[in-house]
């Protein structure tokens, strides 16, 4: 450990207690983005932020409008000959329910194992978090950064980003970079250290699927009457075949097959299937005929419902045929699939195969477009030296079946490559109950983040800035 | 007219106001059983009744325990020779939410437009009402009834019926008959005058479909693991086709099959196909091949789902795979469809097409057996004419697609032929906010339960009794 890490170091040991407090205090915010009774905690998430960053001694911090939810905004940028990056975070979370599967209040974090548990814990609060303090750290012990830094933290993240891509195409100059870095995805399974070269897109849609105007009694209408939720699993039955076999036409058309190279790279990552399996409390993993289960995760696109609901949900029997039913579905997206063509593709699909006697509607609810990061990028390759230097063991690199759709606005609009440096555990329950962050990867990511500014300081700056 | 029925008539009309004050009496007792705090109000409507068949002079008159809300029962059994017969009702009300869309209070009955309007006022107070006079009228004009009578009336009917058929094993000879009538129905559609002979039975269950135990983030895991919500939608395609023929083996095994003088006498029923298409707001009828609506709804079985429910319900898009879901699914039986094997048979069924990857389980919620009595009967033909006799017209002869269990339990328990006697207007709003009972319906019935009497006295008795 050289004489400047071992002060950063003492920093970050004798204001621990402060962190911890600071996190809890930034987790008990409900910033949930997608309801819209929790828009002024979106607010008072974001002053937080703005406080916290002026606080700490960035600059030009704002509380940016978009129309929606608010950006954050802050930089230092003295760090003349040195390269600029852009750090995007979220300071939105998922909503917490179901409320009655929680061990604790989702806005009332609670240190238990080695955890911060709490809604946002990991996603993506505690990286955002992580971000914060690593700079504050680095500013306190040395008065600079060995880089220039602009943060743009977003809150509309978990609904879908809505107003993020026009923001940007309005701002290029604010947030010109030499390339950026996301702190919005972990480790791999183990807990191993590990860097994201590829995110899947996401296209999400909902299904109404309505009959009469009210709910009928099923004796005296029985028979007579398309049923909306059988139509509705008619519907989704015919979307995806029971092995995981996508049935809508044209929809794989433009997905880049998986190389040898790809598969044989899939196939060197360390992972237990049983195990994987049995974490998850499933009789048995299901998926795509002919790919194994890391490539059907990474490299494939899905299908899946992510609600349903019509009818008479109560204790006991309801004798009715419901007036209507809906889902949420929504397809997970590899390159160079494109979210508003597959959207299209799907809702083509289910309004051929929608049966007689209802009227169905499709409505988008949003989309991201996939992306893949070259391996040899040195901006990705110093993340990797950060991060052997701090946990002690080189990081895998990986391809995850999320989807972070400002990833790809970053390089289709910024021409920024993106760098995807994330630290949650991969049990983190991150849009489940009962999130957690795990202490020790919060804290030795904080020692990560200051030591991967030094190695970038080295790399070459675009001349433009 | 004859001279009896004269004097009957003079008593009717010269009795109509006070006739109308104990109509009103009985409806405002709010005898809601499904409601435990109305378990009082139960209680008094059974005391009002028996009160009411002691004064008409009824003998052995009692309020009978059940371990649920009283029986009622009355006899009259001085016309030796005659046949007896047992008359069922219920004094129980389905409860009268959603309140806000009453235009009355429910429980304060009021006479608008030449009908009774308040809850029970149909559906069965009124028929009840209706067959306590018809027996006052005819004892105080000619000082004895033409048959043997036995009254039963209900107080859980509107509540499964829970203790009635314990009831009736541990009491079969306290009820003895010829045969029984349950005026419970009504007639078709256009108030004509109908006796129904058909009911339908019904089997109801829960289908629960249980992936991992935690919502997953549909990122992180679609592509790797079956979704539960995406499995019931196969399930559920797999138990009908999108027309409405049921796939489950050996469903339609002891499925009656609808003769030539069947279906004739359904396609003799004045139905207006688009006119009931257009009042329930559907863009088309839809139904089992081959069949037409009024066959579909009184002839046939059915599979509804009656509610359908799992992961995000909520505003937006959540991204997750569902931990469960749910469904909850009934069938409309027809004889000689038996609810506990159709059950099985759809138990079994679901449980074979269940895609892999998930837990299925599959929860058996009620059932009711189907009815169907021969329109040639004597006492369905003694009904007839004492319909043609009062109203001025013949009969039509239905079957209903609702469920009416005792039906099925006095046949089945007390081995009796049952006539389905019925006199509400098919608009009466049965189960819904303002519940109404068309007077000259009510009237004219009181006249032909008097007049079904008389037509009795000629039918033979069983030597038993």
């Amino acid at each position: 450990m050289t004489a400047t890490a071992d002060v950063l170091e003492e920093y970050l040991e004798s204001t621990a207690d402060r962190r911890m407090a600071s996190y809890e205090a930034f987790l008990r915010i409900p910033s949930v983005s997608a309801l819209p009774e929790h828009a002024p905690d979106c607010r008072r998430a974001a002053e937080f932020l703005a406080d916290d960053l002026r606080a700490i001694g960035l600059e030009h911090v704002e509380v940016l409008e978009t129309g929606g939810h608010p950006l954050v905004y802050g930089d230092w940028l003295h760090a003349e000959g040195a390269p600029t990056v852009l750090v995007y975070g979220h300071y939105d979370v998922q909503p917490p329910d179901p409320l009655d599967e929680w061990e604790l209040a989702p806005f009332e974090p609670l240190v238990r194992d080695g955890r911060m548990l709490a809604r946002g814990a990991a996603d993506d609060k505690g990286q955002v978090h992580m971000h914060v303090r690593a700079a504050e750290a680095v500013l306190a012990t040395r008065g600079r950064l060995p880089i220039n830094l602009r943060y743009l933290f977003e809150g509309e993240e978990e609904s879908t980003s809505t107003n993020l891509d026009r923001w940007l195409e309005q701002n290029k100059a604010r947030v010109a970079a030499d390339f950026a870095v996301i702190s919005d995805t972990g480790f791999f399974e183990g807990n191993l250290p590990a860097i994201t070269l590829g995110l899947r897109g996401i296209t999400y849609l909902q299904v109404d699927v309505i009959g009469s105007s009210i709910d009928l009694h099923s004796g005296m209408y029985g028979g007579t009457v398309q049923n909306p939720a059988n139509a509705l699993a008619t519907i989704i039955a015919a979307l995806k075949d029971p092995d995981g076999r996508i049935l809508v036409p044209g929809f794989y058309d433009d997905v880049v097959p998986l190389s040898d190279a790809d598969r044989a790279a899939f196939a060197a990552l360390p992972f237990d299937e049983e195990a994987y399996r049995a974490s998850l409390g499933v009789p048995a993993l299901v998926g795509e005929p002919g790919y194994a289960v890391l490539e059907r995760r990474g490299g494939r696109p899905t299908l899946d419902v992510n609600g349903i609901w019509g009818g008479f949900q109560g204790e006991g029997a309801k004798t009715i045929i419901p007036g209507s039913a809906h889902a949420k579905i929504s397809c997970r997206l590899v390159v160079d699939q494109d979210p508003d063509r597959t959207y299209e593709l799907v809702r083509a699909h289910i309004l051929r195969v929608a049966p007689a006697g209802v009227r169905v509607e499709v409505h988008e609810l949003g989309g991201g477009q996939p992306s893949l990061t070259p391996m040899d990028h040195p901006a990705t390759q110093a993340a990797a030296r950060a991060i052997e230097a701090t946990f002690g063991q080189a990081p895998l690199f990986i391809r995850e079946g999320g989807s972070i759709p400002v990833c790809a606005s970053f390089t289709s609009i910024l021409g920024l490559q993106v760098v995807l440096l994330g630290f949650t555990n991969p049990d983190d329950k991150a849009h489940a109950p009962n999130e957690s962050m795990v202490l020790a990867n919060y804290e030795t990511g904080i020692r990560t983040i200051a030591r991967y500014w030094e190695e970038l300081a080295n790399l070459p700056s675009s001349p433009a800035r």
